[in-house]
Protein backbone atom coordinates (compact mmCIF):
# COMPACT_ATOMS: atom_id res chain seq x y z
CA UNK A 1 0.00 0.00 0.00
CA UNK A 2 2.68 2.30 0.99
CA UNK A 3 5.07 1.68 -1.49
CA UNK A 4 2.27 1.59 -3.85
CA UNK A 5 1.12 5.03 -2.87
CA UNK A 6 5.18 6.21 -3.00
CA UNK A 7 5.17 5.00 -6.77
CA UNK A 8 2.25 6.80 -7.79
CA UNK A 9 3.01 10.27 -6.49
CA UNK A 10 6.16 9.64 -7.70
CA UNK A 11 4.17 9.92 -11.04
CA UNK A 12 2.00 12.46 -9.90
CA UNK A 13 5.01 14.59 -8.67
CA UNK A 14 7.05 14.29 -11.83
CA UNK A 15 4.19 15.06 -14.28
CA UNK A 16 4.02 18.33 -12.71
CA UNK A 17 6.58 19.21 -14.79
CA UNK A 18 4.71 19.57 -17.42
CA UNK A 19 3.47 22.81 -16.46
CA UNK A 20 6.94 24.57 -17.48
CA UNK A 21 6.75 23.06 -20.45
CA UNK A 22 5.86 25.31 -23.00
CA UNK A 23 4.24 25.40 -26.36
CA UNK A 24 4.69 27.82 -29.82
CA UNK A 25 0.86 28.64 -29.11
CA UNK A 26 0.02 31.17 -27.15
CA UNK A 27 -3.38 31.83 -24.97
CA UNK A 28 -6.57 32.65 -26.71
CA UNK A 29 -5.74 36.59 -25.36
CA UNK A 30 -2.23 36.05 -26.59
CA UNK A 31 -0.63 37.40 -23.39
CA UNK A 32 2.02 34.52 -22.64
CA UNK A 33 2.92 31.09 -24.54
CA UNK A 34 0.89 28.50 -23.54
CA UNK A 35 1.96 25.74 -21.12
CA UNK A 36 1.56 21.74 -21.83
CA UNK A 37 -0.10 21.07 -18.95
CA UNK A 38 -2.67 23.61 -19.26
CA UNK A 39 -3.20 22.50 -22.82
CA UNK A 40 -3.85 19.17 -21.80
CA UNK A 41 -6.85 20.45 -19.74
CA UNK A 42 -8.63 22.32 -22.02
CA UNK A 43 -8.08 19.14 -24.94
CA UNK A 44 -9.89 17.27 -22.26
CA UNK A 45 -12.35 19.97 -22.23
CA UNK A 46 -12.46 19.99 -26.03
CA UNK A 47 -13.27 16.28 -26.21
CA UNK A 48 -16.23 16.99 -23.50
CA UNK A 49 -18.02 18.77 -25.37
CA UNK A 50 -17.35 17.98 -29.17
CA UNK A 51 -17.84 14.41 -28.73
CA UNK A 52 -20.58 14.32 -31.33
CA UNK A 53 -17.91 15.54 -33.89
CA UNK A 54 -15.91 12.73 -34.22
CA UNK A 55 -15.68 10.69 -36.78
CA UNK A 56 -16.87 7.51 -36.26
CA UNK A 57 -17.65 5.44 -32.79
CA UNK A 58 -15.43 6.96 -29.86
CA UNK A 59 -15.33 6.11 -26.39
CA UNK A 60 -15.07 9.71 -25.17
CA UNK A 61 -14.42 8.55 -21.46
CA UNK A 62 -11.15 6.89 -23.17
CA UNK A 63 -10.15 9.98 -25.81
CA UNK A 64 -10.19 12.33 -22.32
CA UNK A 65 -7.96 9.89 -20.64
CA UNK A 66 -5.90 9.64 -23.57
CA UNK A 67 -5.57 13.48 -23.86
CA UNK A 68 -4.67 13.55 -20.15
CA UNK A 69 -1.91 11.89 -20.85
CA UNK A 70 -0.59 12.60 -24.55
CA UNK A 71 1.74 15.05 -23.97
CA UNK A 72 4.05 13.53 -21.02
CA UNK A 73 7.00 13.26 -22.57
CA UNK A 74 7.46 16.38 -23.44
CA UNK A 75 8.51 16.57 -19.84
CA UNK A 76 11.77 14.86 -21.78
CA UNK A 77 11.63 15.83 -24.90
CA UNK A 78 10.08 19.38 -24.82
CA UNK A 79 7.01 20.58 -27.20
CA UNK A 80 8.20 20.23 -30.97
CA UNK A 81 5.88 23.13 -32.86
CA UNK A 82 4.06 22.04 -36.18
CA UNK A 83 4.95 24.78 -38.23
CA UNK A 84 8.89 24.85 -37.14
CA UNK A 85 11.54 23.02 -39.16
CA UNK A 86 11.72 20.63 -36.17
CA UNK A 87 7.87 19.91 -36.72
CA UNK A 88 8.18 19.15 -40.45
CA UNK A 89 10.56 16.10 -39.21
CA UNK A 90 8.58 15.37 -36.18
CA UNK A 91 8.05 11.74 -37.94
CA UNK A 92 12.12 11.41 -37.64
CA UNK A 93 13.15 7.75 -36.01
CA UNK A 94 15.15 9.94 -33.35
CA UNK A 95 12.25 11.99 -31.95
CA UNK A 96 10.37 9.09 -31.91
CA UNK A 97 12.66 7.26 -30.37
CA UNK A 98 13.41 9.82 -27.39
CA UNK A 99 9.69 10.10 -27.07
CA UNK A 100 9.63 6.70 -26.25
CA UNK A 101 12.14 6.40 -24.09
CA UNK A 102 10.20 9.37 -22.11
CA UNK A 103 7.49 7.26 -21.96
CA UNK A 104 9.40 4.61 -20.68
CA UNK A 105 11.13 6.68 -17.66
CA UNK A 106 7.97 8.63 -16.94
CA UNK A 107 5.12 5.49 -17.10
CA UNK A 108 7.83 3.60 -15.75
CA UNK A 109 7.64 5.58 -12.00
CA UNK A 110 4.03 4.27 -11.80
CA UNK A 111 2.86 0.95 -9.82
CA UNK A 112 3.23 -2.34 -12.31
CA UNK A 113 -0.51 -3.02 -13.09
CA UNK A 114 -0.63 1.30 -13.85
CA UNK A 115 2.12 1.90 -15.83
CA UNK A 116 1.84 -0.49 -18.85
CA UNK A 117 -1.74 -0.07 -19.35
CA UNK A 118 -0.98 3.72 -19.56
CA UNK A 119 2.04 3.62 -21.95
CA UNK A 120 -0.16 1.85 -23.98
CA UNK A 121 -3.10 4.55 -24.13
CA UNK A 122 0.03 6.91 -24.96
CA UNK A 123 1.28 4.50 -27.54
CA UNK A 124 -2.13 4.37 -29.16
CA UNK A 125 -2.45 8.09 -29.23
CA UNK A 126 1.12 8.32 -31.05
CA UNK A 127 -0.14 5.84 -33.82
CA UNK A 128 -3.02 7.54 -34.57
CA UNK A 129 -4.78 4.13 -35.69
CA UNK A 130 -7.91 4.08 -33.76
CA UNK A 131 -11.45 5.69 -33.84
CA UNK A 132 -10.21 7.10 -30.00
CA UNK A 133 -6.60 8.15 -31.23
CA UNK A 134 -7.55 10.01 -34.55
CA UNK A 135 -10.37 11.68 -32.93
CA UNK A 136 -7.98 13.21 -29.95
CA UNK A 137 -5.52 14.04 -32.89
CA UNK A 138 -7.78 16.12 -34.07
CA UNK A 139 -8.81 17.67 -31.12
CA UNK A 140 -4.57 18.39 -30.53
CA UNK A 141 -4.28 19.68 -33.98
CA UNK A 142 -7.17 22.02 -33.97
CA UNK A 143 -7.35 23.59 -30.78
CA UNK A 144 -3.78 25.67 -31.65
CA UNK A 145 -5.90 26.76 -35.02
CA UNK A 146 -8.53 28.19 -32.42
CA UNK A 147 -6.19 29.84 -30.81
CA UNK A 148 -4.51 31.20 -33.49
CA UNK A 149 -7.77 32.66 -34.69
CA UNK A 150 -7.98 34.58 -32.03
CA UNK A 151 -5.53 36.24 -30.95
CA UNK A 152 -5.06 37.19 -34.51
CA UNK A 153 -2.40 35.12 -36.17
CA UNK A 154 0.10 33.61 -33.14
CA UNK A 155 2.31 30.83 -34.75
CA UNK A 156 1.00 31.41 -38.46
CA UNK A 157 2.85 34.97 -38.49
CA UNK A 158 5.79 33.52 -36.43
CA UNK A 159 6.35 31.31 -38.44
CA UNK A 160 5.12 32.45 -42.02
CA UNK A 161 2.58 29.81 -42.91
CA UNK A 162 0.41 29.52 -45.47
CA UNK A 163 -3.37 28.69 -46.44
CA UNK A 164 -1.57 25.87 -48.24
CA UNK A 165 0.30 24.76 -45.54
CA UNK A 166 -2.45 24.94 -42.57
CA UNK A 167 -4.37 22.41 -44.98
CA UNK A 168 -1.30 19.85 -45.61
CA UNK A 169 0.07 19.90 -41.81
CA UNK A 170 -3.25 20.76 -39.25
CA UNK A 171 -6.50 20.38 -41.94
CA UNK A 172 -5.88 16.95 -43.11
CA UNK A 173 -5.36 15.77 -39.64
CA UNK A 174 -8.12 17.41 -38.56
CA UNK A 175 -10.93 16.32 -40.95
CA UNK A 176 -9.81 12.68 -40.49
CA UNK A 177 -11.11 12.62 -36.93
CA UNK A 178 -13.68 15.40 -37.17
CA UNK A 179 -14.67 16.26 -40.87
CA UNK A 180 -17.69 18.44 -40.15
CA UNK A 181 -15.40 20.38 -37.36
CA UNK A 182 -12.22 20.91 -39.88
CA UNK A 183 -15.04 22.31 -42.34
CA UNK A 184 -16.35 24.86 -40.03
CA UNK A 185 -12.88 26.25 -38.46
CA UNK A 186 -11.25 25.93 -42.41
CA UNK A 187 -13.98 28.88 -43.13
CA UNK A 188 -13.37 30.61 -40.39
CA UNK A 189 -9.30 30.71 -41.55
CA UNK A 190 -10.61 32.03 -44.82
CA UNK A 191 -11.18 35.54 -42.89
CA UNK A 192 -7.53 35.70 -41.87
CA UNK A 193 -5.54 34.00 -45.27
CA UNK A 194 -7.84 35.69 -47.42
CA UNK B 1 -24.89 22.91 -36.88
CA UNK B 2 -22.71 25.85 -37.67
CA UNK B 3 -24.82 27.64 -34.58
CA UNK B 4 -24.05 24.59 -32.39
CA UNK B 5 -20.43 25.01 -32.94
CA UNK B 6 -20.54 28.47 -32.36
CA UNK B 7 -22.07 28.06 -29.46
CA UNK B 8 -19.63 25.25 -27.97
CA UNK B 9 -16.48 27.63 -29.04
CA UNK B 10 -17.64 30.97 -27.41
CA UNK B 11 -17.73 28.51 -24.28
CA UNK B 12 -14.10 26.92 -24.66
CA UNK B 13 -12.58 30.52 -25.53
CA UNK B 14 -13.67 31.87 -22.74
CA UNK B 15 -12.64 28.43 -20.63
CA UNK B 16 -9.35 29.84 -21.77
CA UNK B 17 -9.36 32.15 -19.22
CA UNK B 18 -8.72 29.97 -16.29
CA UNK B 19 -5.04 29.58 -17.50
CA UNK B 20 -5.20 33.40 -16.28
CA UNK B 21 -6.38 32.35 -13.12
CA UNK B 22 -3.43 32.46 -10.20
CA UNK B 23 -3.85 30.05 -6.71
CA UNK B 24 -2.04 30.31 -3.68
CA UNK B 25 -0.58 27.35 -4.25
CA UNK B 26 3.15 26.56 -6.41
CA UNK B 27 4.50 24.04 -9.00
CA UNK B 28 5.94 21.21 -7.22
CA UNK B 29 9.08 22.93 -7.59
CA UNK B 30 8.00 26.52 -6.48
CA UNK B 31 9.04 28.35 -9.25
CA UNK B 32 5.53 30.21 -9.44
CA UNK B 33 2.46 30.00 -8.94
CA UNK B 34 -0.28 27.29 -10.01
CA UNK B 35 -2.77 28.82 -12.40
CA UNK B 36 -6.55 26.65 -12.26
CA UNK B 37 -6.28 25.61 -15.56
CA UNK B 38 -3.17 23.45 -15.23
CA UNK B 39 -4.53 22.51 -11.49
CA UNK B 40 -7.76 20.97 -13.22
CA UNK B 41 -5.38 19.11 -15.28
CA UNK B 42 -3.60 17.95 -12.32
CA UNK B 43 -6.42 16.81 -10.69
CA UNK B 44 -7.57 14.50 -13.66
CA UNK B 45 -4.52 12.90 -13.93
CA UNK B 46 -4.81 12.05 -9.98
CA UNK B 47 -7.93 11.31 -10.54
CA UNK B 48 -7.25 8.65 -13.39
CA UNK B 49 -4.26 7.30 -11.04
CA UNK B 50 -5.61 7.15 -7.40
CA UNK B 51 -8.94 6.08 -8.70
CA UNK B 52 -8.45 2.98 -6.26
CA UNK B 53 -8.25 5.09 -3.42
CA UNK B 54 -12.06 6.47 -3.48
CA UNK B 55 -13.80 5.40 -0.51
CA UNK B 56 -17.08 3.32 -1.73
CA UNK B 57 -17.82 2.94 -5.50
CA UNK B 58 -17.25 5.90 -7.82
CA UNK B 59 -16.91 5.87 -11.46
CA UNK B 60 -13.93 7.31 -12.40
CA UNK B 61 -14.58 9.16 -15.81
CA UNK B 62 -17.21 11.26 -14.25
CA UNK B 63 -15.13 11.86 -11.37
CA UNK B 64 -12.77 12.99 -14.12
CA UNK B 65 -15.46 15.30 -16.33
CA UNK B 66 -16.38 16.72 -12.70
CA UNK B 67 -12.66 17.98 -12.40
CA UNK B 68 -12.19 19.21 -15.65
CA UNK B 69 -14.92 21.70 -15.03
CA UNK B 70 -14.50 22.51 -11.35
CA UNK B 71 -12.56 25.73 -10.92
CA UNK B 72 -14.13 27.06 -13.79
CA UNK B 73 -16.27 29.68 -11.99
CA UNK B 74 -13.31 30.98 -11.21
CA UNK B 75 -13.02 33.33 -14.44
CA UNK B 76 -15.49 35.22 -12.94
CA UNK B 77 -15.08 34.93 -9.27
CA UNK B 78 -11.11 34.11 -8.48
CA UNK B 79 -9.64 31.38 -6.43
CA UNK B 80 -10.31 31.48 -3.09
CA UNK B 81 -7.62 29.79 -0.74
CA UNK B 82 -8.37 27.58 1.91
CA UNK B 83 -6.55 29.15 4.58
CA UNK B 84 -6.64 32.66 3.76
CA UNK B 85 -9.57 34.69 5.62
CA UNK B 86 -11.99 34.53 2.83
CA UNK B 87 -10.96 30.73 2.15
CA UNK B 88 -12.47 30.15 6.20
CA UNK B 89 -15.36 31.82 5.14
CA UNK B 90 -15.86 30.07 1.56
CA UNK B 91 -19.08 28.81 3.10
CA UNK B 92 -20.58 32.46 3.01
CA UNK B 93 -23.90 32.86 1.20
CA UNK B 94 -22.29 36.02 -0.66
CA UNK B 95 -19.32 33.10 -2.24
CA UNK B 96 -21.87 30.60 -2.84
CA UNK B 97 -23.72 33.21 -5.04
CA UNK B 98 -21.55 34.61 -6.89
CA UNK B 99 -20.16 31.28 -7.91
CA UNK B 100 -23.89 29.96 -8.92
CA UNK B 101 -23.88 33.20 -10.84
CA UNK B 102 -21.04 32.29 -12.52
CA UNK B 103 -21.85 29.24 -13.50
CA UNK B 104 -25.12 30.26 -15.22
CA UNK B 105 -23.17 32.15 -17.58
CA UNK B 106 -20.42 30.56 -18.57
CA UNK B 107 -22.17 27.02 -18.68
CA UNK B 108 -25.21 29.15 -20.54
CA UNK B 109 -22.62 29.67 -23.63
CA UNK B 110 -23.06 26.37 -24.47
CA UNK B 111 -25.79 24.59 -26.40
CA UNK B 112 -29.50 23.52 -24.67
CA UNK B 113 -28.53 20.32 -24.60
CA UNK B 114 -25.01 20.31 -22.88
CA UNK B 115 -25.03 23.40 -20.33
CA UNK B 116 -27.66 22.10 -18.19
CA UNK B 117 -26.43 18.69 -17.78
CA UNK B 118 -22.63 20.48 -17.17
CA UNK B 119 -23.53 22.88 -14.56
CA UNK B 120 -25.16 19.92 -12.78
CA UNK B 121 -22.25 17.86 -12.75
CA UNK B 122 -20.58 21.49 -11.07
CA UNK B 123 -23.27 21.44 -8.63
CA UNK B 124 -22.93 17.95 -7.73
CA UNK B 125 -18.43 18.59 -6.66
CA UNK B 126 -19.80 21.79 -4.96
CA UNK B 127 -22.44 20.26 -3.02
CA UNK B 128 -20.18 16.90 -2.24
CA UNK B 129 -22.61 14.64 -1.13
CA UNK B 130 -22.44 11.88 -3.74
CA UNK B 131 -19.33 9.31 -3.64
CA UNK B 132 -18.34 11.01 -7.23
CA UNK B 133 -18.25 14.38 -5.69
CA UNK B 134 -16.75 13.45 -1.81
CA UNK B 135 -13.68 11.60 -4.04
CA UNK B 136 -13.12 14.52 -6.32
CA UNK B 137 -12.91 17.10 -3.52
CA UNK B 138 -10.77 14.78 -1.64
CA UNK B 139 -8.49 14.74 -4.48
CA UNK B 140 -8.71 18.91 -4.75
CA UNK B 141 -7.83 19.22 -1.35
CA UNK B 142 -4.75 16.72 -1.53
CA UNK B 143 -3.33 18.23 -4.06
CA UNK B 144 -2.04 21.62 -2.97
CA UNK B 145 -0.70 19.45 0.28
CA UNK B 146 1.54 17.48 -1.76
CA UNK B 147 3.06 20.61 -3.29
CA UNK B 148 3.40 22.28 -0.21
CA UNK B 149 5.71 19.15 0.68
CA UNK B 150 7.37 19.15 -2.18
CA UNK B 151 8.45 22.91 -2.22
CA UNK B 152 8.72 23.37 1.18
CA UNK B 153 5.65 24.71 2.80
CA UNK B 154 4.21 27.01 0.69
CA UNK B 155 0.78 28.18 1.51
CA UNK B 156 1.64 26.31 4.97
CA UNK B 157 4.21 29.46 5.77
CA UNK B 158 2.23 32.18 3.82
CA UNK B 159 -0.53 31.64 6.04
CA UNK B 160 1.18 29.89 9.43
CA UNK B 161 -0.72 27.37 8.98
CA UNK B 162 -0.45 24.45 11.94
CA UNK B 163 -1.06 20.70 12.09
CA UNK B 164 -4.35 20.93 13.66
CA UNK B 165 -5.83 23.71 11.18
CA UNK B 166 -4.59 21.48 8.52
CA UNK B 167 -6.77 18.58 9.76
CA UNK B 168 -9.76 20.67 10.40
CA UNK B 169 -9.90 22.92 7.04
CA UNK B 170 -7.95 19.86 4.63
CA UNK B 171 -7.24 16.54 6.42
CA UNK B 172 -10.64 15.61 7.40
CA UNK B 173 -11.79 16.74 3.73
CA UNK B 174 -9.77 14.58 2.36
CA UNK B 175 -10.17 11.51 4.90
CA UNK B 176 -14.08 11.98 3.83
CA UNK B 177 -13.24 10.72 0.47
CA UNK B 178 -9.98 9.09 0.23
CA UNK B 179 -9.09 8.14 4.07
CA UNK B 180 -6.63 5.64 3.38
CA UNK B 181 -4.96 8.31 1.11
CA UNK B 182 -5.09 10.77 3.98
CA UNK B 183 -3.23 8.46 6.56
CA UNK B 184 -0.35 8.39 4.21
CA UNK B 185 -0.45 11.81 3.63
CA UNK B 186 -0.82 12.85 7.35
CA UNK B 187 2.06 10.95 8.20
CA UNK B 188 4.50 12.88 5.47
CA UNK B 189 3.35 15.95 6.73
CA UNK B 190 4.60 15.20 10.16
CA UNK B 191 7.89 15.61 8.85
CA UNK B 192 7.15 19.43 7.91
CA UNK B 193 5.23 20.27 10.93
CA UNK B 194 7.00 18.02 13.61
Amino acid sequence: MSERLEAQFAFLNEADRLKSVLRATTLVDGSRRENSGEHSWHLALYALILADQAEGRVDISRVIKMLLLHDLVEIDVGDVPIHSAEGKAHASTQTQDAESRAADRIFGLLPADQGPELRALWAEFESAETPDAIFAKSLDRVQPVMANLMSGGGTWIEYNVTAEQLETRVGVKVARGAPRLWDWVKAKTKAYFG
